[in-house]
């Protein structure tokens, strides 16, 4: 039961959210950015849904994983696979070392900024990342800290129905998060 | 040294939020929502301003933690030591118990949401926090881990002059945060 009277129906965060529209827009705005509009052939929609997934996982946060994971999921031509492997073990999986290298960073930040070391950033430049792929990288990996804490420090409610989260994830990765979640 | 090329002579945050305008703007505007513009009798701008020192100094985020306990010294009575008190023990603080509770569920949320429990909720509700007390309680921690990350993450420089930053807290204090920081 969440710990405060949130609107009964709405999955994770889409009940604080209606609870509180004012920190709602912002909320909304900076994944859209993030996630959504930023996307580009070398640090794709698809490779910055993973990074959320991924953080989700380290945080345990079964919403967040779950619906970004298959956000993830619909955008990657490898489907629930990668998401899957990318979440045990992303060293290993089968996507591009670049993408590693910023998951890498990613792994870092959801401990503590200061654990990014240069080296760290090193590889992920030497693979091709730019300052901005960097930038946005540990900003993901930053506000899915938040995101995360915040889904389940109010104890919302989280769905165990695979198919919601299809369907959820579906929907966040063809329309993004300015309006609706 | 920053990990990306951010502009120099900015400050912390500052930096971050100069290199990438369209995620400054949600993240500015939130703060200002969460720290500024909420703040009244039950649950102050100095007492968010507290909870969002009281996180960073667990975050260990130097920027954060210094120029928010500024921040909050500004507009509360007991100034620095109230700050100090807070961040070293706020169980015996010179605060009100109500603002013990609420400090009592970041405390929790700044580790991992899930660990906030009926029980801190139902103490903070026994002090008089109302839902939306706790529900800003919460996104406030939850937000301080992405700052503070964000923060550390780029390793920003983060200048040490105390003087430095009791002018930013007090313009903070006074003027919020949905423009400069």
């Amino acid at each position: 039961m969440p710990h405060i009277e949130l609107a009964e129906g709405l999955p994770g965060i889409t009940a604080g959210f209606a609870f509180r529209p004012e920190t709602a827009k912002p909320m909304r705005e900076l994944a859209h950015v993030l996630l959504h509009t930023s996307g580009n052939e070398g640090f794709s929609s698809g490779d910055r849904e993973l990074v959320a997934a991924f953080v989700s996982s380290r945080n345990t946060c079964y919403f967040c994983q779950t619906s970004h994971g298959a956000a993830a999921a619909h955008l990657h031509e490898g489907g629930e696979d990668v998401v899957s492997a990318v979440c045990s073990d992303y060293k290993t999986a089968p996507i591009s070392e670049k993408l590693k290298a910023l998951l890498g960073i990613a792994e870092q930040v959801q401990i503590d900024g200061k654990r990014v070391t240069a080296e760290h950033v090193a590889r992920a430049k030497a693979e091709g990342a730019t300052d901005l792929d960097i930038h946005d990288t540990v900003l993901i990996a930053a506000a899915f800290c938040m995101y995360n804490r915040y889904v389940d420090g109010l104890a919302t409610v989280q769905p165990r129905d695979p198919a919601a989260y299809r369907e959820m994830g579906q929907r966040m990765a063809t329309q993004g998060y300015s309006s609706g979640a």
